[in-house]
């Protein structure tokens, strides 16, 4: 019996399993073979990044390509594996529908609700609106939170986008939900705004990330790959000269631009 | 009976109806809730923007994001509101075909006859090719059309994009069409180009957009915010710089770079 | 009986034939009637471009698109015309997964499954890994392609986008393999370079493909012209950009940037 001619075949397949719960082909294509053999064996393995964290980032990026079945496999290895909960599943969606749009992010509901159903999952997402909004307390608090949260004050200007979306909405409500910490936020946020090829979002929060220490640079370099192995080495490209450029800034005491 | 602990659902609920003709889910997500609470209750019962415009902007923006359910349900609340003729979508289809390419439009296309073969409607499409196109007149047509447009005269020199692309089809055939006013194309072309995320093209049709009078300044501001809640906050982010930029230009008399 | 008032027609429908083997519907919306007077007959039968290169262009780019119907009419109409292979087809998708993700790249993998299944197609692809690979030998061997293939030295530095991902992966492996001529895999990266709105890759890949002759100058204006066709005129407008920027550099003999 001759030794396996590609040791990779067996770690991809054993890595295949543990994150999306599923077997290689039997019969693989060559693009079936690559992704056991180069993505579960050679990128889902390293070392550099949690695997929650991997999770997130190839949930959201696969959410992002409005494509349903790589995102149903994910979802359903995170909920199986345990590295993601229902409750922060749901905080997951609604963070990248204000990030990607509410057309695909409605998609991504549909999904965890399918993939939930099919496991007898439910979860209480806690309600953040027992009282009604005081406009004017949820733009104070909306302003304060972009501070924590971008290292850097909001525009200001009376906008639309800035002050009914952005301090109002994303920053005033959204990203301070209690059901999902930062960290989770952070690897959906930088997913999304790469798969958007926004190149001020792009900078701001990958600088964002590192300076608030939600990531350190080297795990910012393994998101990088991994996110390139998601959504195609051109917008990988990019991203790793946002998170050289940003590094480098946070190293001379810079801010973003 | 206790007051509703968030007035937003009321109106939210309400401007769901009137927009896409249906009620929001009995039990939501949060997701679910939020659309209803911020998108519909905040965001399209803004005075800034006319509803026409803003089915234009939510219809293109779907559209763009290769799903359809929520492009069914804005095609048929437009068409059952009589905010958009089906005559109007069947040119809107063209037009958005043209900026975000046929695969995109073919499916929109589809999507607007199931709806209106579901509402029983049916359209004439003014037919301009009631005689052999002259290419000479044509291309002459499409360099004057591009002027009056984009405010500024288009590229120079015999390379089949421009030629070919541009000149002949795209401004010497498509824009001038006289079944669907100029505004309208206006909001298909700002939400293509950010869709596409293509920086000289948005820079170009901002400015053209304010400068020709076809949007005053603050409705392109609405425009953005309306826009990043159906394309995400990072592509709103690119406009909102663009806009702002495009309009201090023009407030200075320059030229759009 | 009168002549056709528009003979662009006839040549559409005949080049539609050819190209994807459909006819046109006998009542076309305007969207289709469109696509066969301007994107079959005017665009499939311009002379500046083989219609082998220009299966791959419409391939990659309708797989770009996350849409499955143009593309199966594409992938059809090249196996049934004998453009492309399926083995060949088999290698494009690899090479396109590369350039656009994996989760495309297996929509992509399963239209090609589906329509070889159709038409009683069976092929296989050559393995590669007839022996396990040595990583110091792969490392140095994508360092030696990354010049070859992009005419310049890959960024140095130990980052994991760029050793465990370009140099091991992408150079050392997918470019190199013997299965596709290295003019197709061109074609495919610059429709995916595009589609990912990705500024350098799009500047280094359209530099790399005028530089090693793999496409001329006039090739590449025609690409243009088809690829913005397929994915909208924004896209087509950044990448025309590129073209001229590009073989005006190389023709005064200096480097991408």
């Amino acid at each position: 019996m001759q030794a396996d001619p590609d040791p990779r075949r067996a770690v991809g397949t054993r890595t295949m399993e543990e994150v999306v719960r599923k077997r290689p082909p039997e019969s693989p294509t060559l693009l079936e073979e690559t992704i056991r053999d180069f993505g579960f064996a050679e990128i889902w393995t390293r070392p550099g990044l949690d695997r929650r964290s991997r999770y997130w980032i190839s949930i959201s990026a696969s959410a992002a390509t409005a494509l349903t079945d790589p995102l149903e496999d994910y979802v359903h290895g995170a909920l199986r594996s345990g590295e993601i909960s229902l409750a922060e599943l749901r905080e997951g969606v609604l963070h990248f529908a204000v990030y990607m749009g509410w057309p695909l992010g409605r998609q991504f509901d549909r999904i965890v609700t399918k993939v939930a159903d099919s496991l007898g999952l439910s979860a209480d997402v806690p309600n953040l609106r027992d009282r009604p909004w005081d406009p004017d307390e949820r733009f104070a608090f909306g302003k304060a939170s972009y501070i924590d949260i971008m290292t850097f004050p909001s525009p200001e200007g009376p906008t639309p986008f800035y002050d009914a979306g952005i301090k109002n909405f994303v920053f005033g409500e959204m990203w301070m939900r209690p059901g999902l910490d930062q960290r989770a936020r952070r690897w959906i946020t930088l997913a999304c705004v790469g798969a958007s090829d926004s190149p001020n979002p792009i900078a701001t929060h990958v600088y964002a990330a590192m300076k608030t220490g939600d990531a350190t640079v080297d795990e910012m370099k393994e998101f990088v790959l991994h996110y390139a192995f998601e959504l195609g080495w051109p917008k990988g490209s990019v991203m790793q000269t946002a998170v050289e450029t940003m590094a480098d800034r946070i190293a001379r005491g810079l801010e973003w631009m």
